[in-house]
């Protein structure tokens, strides 16, 4: 077995517990956000926390230590090695969500625009979500902060991704304008993705009008093929005739 | 009769009725909002309400009984069952109204684009009335409410679903945030929607600018496949020839 | 001449000195919104405002009477009318500088994306710079205004029509309102214009790199077409070489 | 060597050496904004912005002087001399960096899309980064200013680019807002070039899934083509035989 094939082999067969150590990253950044526990349930979500944080750390090193140019492998995978080191950036963990993603594509079938709208919209959701967790655990602490409870950041997440903004409550921290900045980035994404699927059925369905018919497929030229092939036939068998027809003249 | 082609019977006949029964709603909801009536217009506005309320909800019970399998059927129409239950989501009852519009559509011809832009500006316009009605009765009763009179609710809505969203407006209570963030996600398929129609129509002019007499169509393979036929005509008179020709032989 | 031919004679013949006096009519505006003059110059800004609007009312009364079916031209122009009739629709009469854009597109070409980037980029600016004037005239009187001077309306148009909407100042007057949602409109379509223009671009670039000489044109088909011609001319000659053949038979 | 070879050649030398002045006049500026220098450090900025002024003005010099027709080239370049001429302008200068940009482009492959977005988020970077620099230097010493440090001036350029537009900070002098309206139409750019770059890219793999094996290139026409002329061959060779065919009859 390569090296390149046990680094494919160890990480299809993580792909799966990665991406439940995500969710249950998920459930307990979001408890420990939004119940604020003490005590025993602190305790709890920090050692889940930490856990996940191991589970996705020592992925990390394994995955370098498997691949086969670890330089290169170092130099391409520098967003995995900010995700496992920076605090900030743990929510990009759920990342690993996309293969909960995959599985839905499978019922949403193959087709490219279904692909499209369900990692918009499952994305757009998750990104909604968590960036409303994590700014309301940046803001929550601040002097002047506007954003101090869970429906607050929520909303504030929902005018900010889809480009409204009204302003009415806005981040103050440090923290809170980069998730801020995510957002409206996720929210240029999101209005593209929605218009580019849009446009594409559109431009789809017109030319679909357009050429109903019309259009040359290779159908058409199977048919030509044929039609001369069959000509070819009839021409060879008439260079058959004048040959017997030789016969009588020889 | 099969039970499919009952329930296709049932919901081609309801239609009509049904989309009535949204606009008498829509009427009886703006009264309501607009002149908050007291005494007997009150108790009449309230009957109205009752009234299409049953009218829908027995549409939602008969198609279920109706239904050859009617688990998938529930299941499928869980959203039809929230427009029946929740209060909050009344006013989407007149998505029926979308039968209204294909009469529209009738006049408008059956272009992609045509139709589009009409399901695009109706929708846009029914969507920035009734969300206005809605924001407006959800607001009203707050003690710090920004949104207290039809027209305000008419510019905020405005300023929503065009993604401009001054903010110097904003709802304070859950159900109008809520009614903002479906506002919203219409804005972004507004602009979503406008900018993909434009779209299609530049790519399909510059396409036909670019092909202008260069594009193959059958008509050009008809030409070809004629002219083949043509020539094997000719191949088999020829065919004919030689075998006159090899009778003088004989 | 029929009278369909003599409305398009009207139309032709009063295109550019309309043109001209919705120009003088916005120097006029401008003036009046602007300078606030008052004694002669006040006189003659009204006397110019008026003498225009009486060539457009006539313009319309003309067009109306020679119209051949004179209801349906009504219908199909209410709009006109309601640009006569009603001040606040005033500025729209420069709806008529169309007819400038119309010579500039003469210098751009008359290649779609540039006549669509022309009217966009054009219509822009006339429509930020009318608006500018119109809110400026609706909201100064009003005693809790943002807008106040010329610099202020025009900054604010700016946030408006590229949907961006801080809210440091907003319209507050109805009329101020109605230009603001004009102004959302003409944003939407603004970017609407510019992304589609941009899609159209690049999918044509794409399709360009893609099919580089493999795209089937009529060219191809007309080799096809020579190559099959050939062959029957040939195939005609077989058919006279026997012919002579049978002579000597004969 | 004419004109025009001496002005291709002079542009070609001095690419490198102004997109070296550009970045060197930015690192100056940032300097100069960021650190508000005094004593001879004040001193060393206010020289190299001198310095890389007089390369850039010489240059413009040499251009014109080089120019074929000076006239001509004069007023298709005012654009050049307004960034020469017009401090406000000078940031305009790092348009020069489209030469390093250039350079990445040779990274990123020469696939239109993969250029356009490479110039999108470039472009969008530096624009931001070089607007919150001018921002901050125009609104610093306003008495009402809301943008008074780096960390607001890149929050503000941020929420401005991507449309959300808070309001929470807005430039209030003339400067600022000009650049404001620089960033807003930078952001209109943005949005319509990541949704064109979309679009483009489900168009096409939408009509890869369609056509997938059914699309006519030239490949199918070469295959007709030989066919044909295959069958041209054998009634050639069948031209030969009743030619032989005739000797006898002779």
């Amino acid at each position: 077995m390569t090296a390149q094939t046990k680094l494919d082999a160890w990480e299809q067969r993580t792909e799966w517990p990665l991406a439940g150590a995500a969710v249950i990253f998920l459930v307990a950044y979001a408890v420990g956000v939004l119940d604020q526990p003490a005590g025993a349930a602190a305790a709890a979500v920090g050692m889940v926390t930490a856990v996940t944080w191991a589970l996705f750390a020592m992925d990390y090193v394994v995955r370098l230590w498997l691949a086969p140019r670890r330089w290169r492998w170092f130099y391409r995978h520098l967003f995995d090695l900010a995700i496992v080191v920076l605090p900030l950036l743990r929510p990009l963990r759920l990342l690993r969500l996309v293969t909960l993603i995959a599985v839905l594509q499978r019922a949403a079938g193959r087709a490219i625009r279904g692909r499209v709208v369900l990692y918009t919209v499952s994305g757009a959701i998750l990104l909604v979500f968590v960036a409303s967790l994590a700014v309301l655990e940046a803001e929550r602490g601040q002097p002047d902060a506007h954003i101090v409870n869970f429906a607050d950041a929520l909303w504030w997440s929902m005018t900010t991704i889809t480009t409204v903004g009204y302003g009415d409550m806005t981040p103050v921290s440090t923290t809170g304008r980069v998730i801020a900045v995510l957002l409206m980035i996720g929210g240029i994404s999101l209005v593209g993705s929605i218009t580019a699927t849009l446009a594409s059925w559109i431009v789809q369905r017109v030319a679909d009008e357009d050429n109903a018919g019309r259009v040359v497929t290779t159908a058409h030229i199977e048919r030509l093929m044929d039609e001369i092939q069959q000509l070819r036939g009839e021409v060879q068998r008439l260079q058959g005739v004048p040959a017997r027809g030789d016969r009588p003249d020889g």
